[in-house]
């Protein structure tokens, strides 16, 4: 099962600088060779439900050895049976109605 | 690693009523034994990572199954290493601090 | 436009015992008179869209007044023509499909 | 008080293809001359807090009126006072961080 999942990951107790922490996540999702977008609030993943889901819980894994007490993630994941989609072509969708 | 999750499950294309696929997800999660409250706006849910995504992924393949082409989720996840604490620990704490 | 909303504030830079602000939040619902429901993963309001977007925003500004310096909230948001619905109505239609 | 967010618009009973819907969204956050950029898994957006969730609301209304009977949104909004940050100000961060 195929899906197009986006995640913001917050981790708490460790101040207001969250930039090194996401950056650890993003290094998860190249070492296990995911499709990703970073974006302004969260990253955008393409990829089995299983790869996907185990780069996240990886991240909390990650961050909190790192030295985070406390981590709140917000994930939004979508699937579909009636045909494949790239986040490409969810953007793409879009930009052509917004010609018309 | 322990989680206090929250989900809500979204069908696409299957018209206004969702009711009875959220009942579904449901009926996984009393069968896998999962410790769970319903609320208005989704489902929490908490118990080990594993044990709980595997109860969300499920509830993709089973509404699936049911004849939903396409399903949207949305899942609130927390994790910490400081202390452990149960759904209803959240809930008291917050009414504790509500009574001063 | 009526709306049930479901809202939780992450509070970030002030350690990781958030209650006191959740409860903040809380006392501002109720001095709105707004009708809300509290969960292990935040709160679920209804109420007109004005209304409880109005007391969102409250929230975050009294937490700045309290000292918090970063605030990230999640906030999932329903509005619908065919019927009225209210929170309970939505566990209620749950329940009642699970004893099938 | 200045925001990021971001949002993601499901209309409900319109079938699958959403991105006309997004679409209309996108094109009111242009009329209102916000800054925002779309993504896979939603749009980010920049501004007052008030502009902004004019636009969100907007966006509700423009879609009930387009003959969507159910809408589900899902907001991630930040704001914080100890400094002015811009989206590419968050991406520009997390992406310093992966070089070192």
């Amino acid at each position: 099962m195929k899906v197009i999942l986006d995640f913001s990951v917050i981790p708490l107790g460790v101040g207001l600088s969250l930039s090194k922490y996401v950056a650890a996540c993003e290094r998860i999702l190249q070492e296990k060779g995911l499709k990703y977008q970073l974006h302004a609030n969260g990253t955008n993943v393409e990829g089995e439900w299983d790869e996907v889901f185990a780069a996240v819980k990886q991240c909390h894994e990650t961050l909190h050895e790192m030295g985070v007490p406390r981590i709140s993630t917000v994930i939004k994941v979508g699937t579909r049976t009636d045909k494949v989609q790239t986040m490409e072509d969810k953007v793409a969708s879009v930009r052509s109605k917004l010609k018309k």
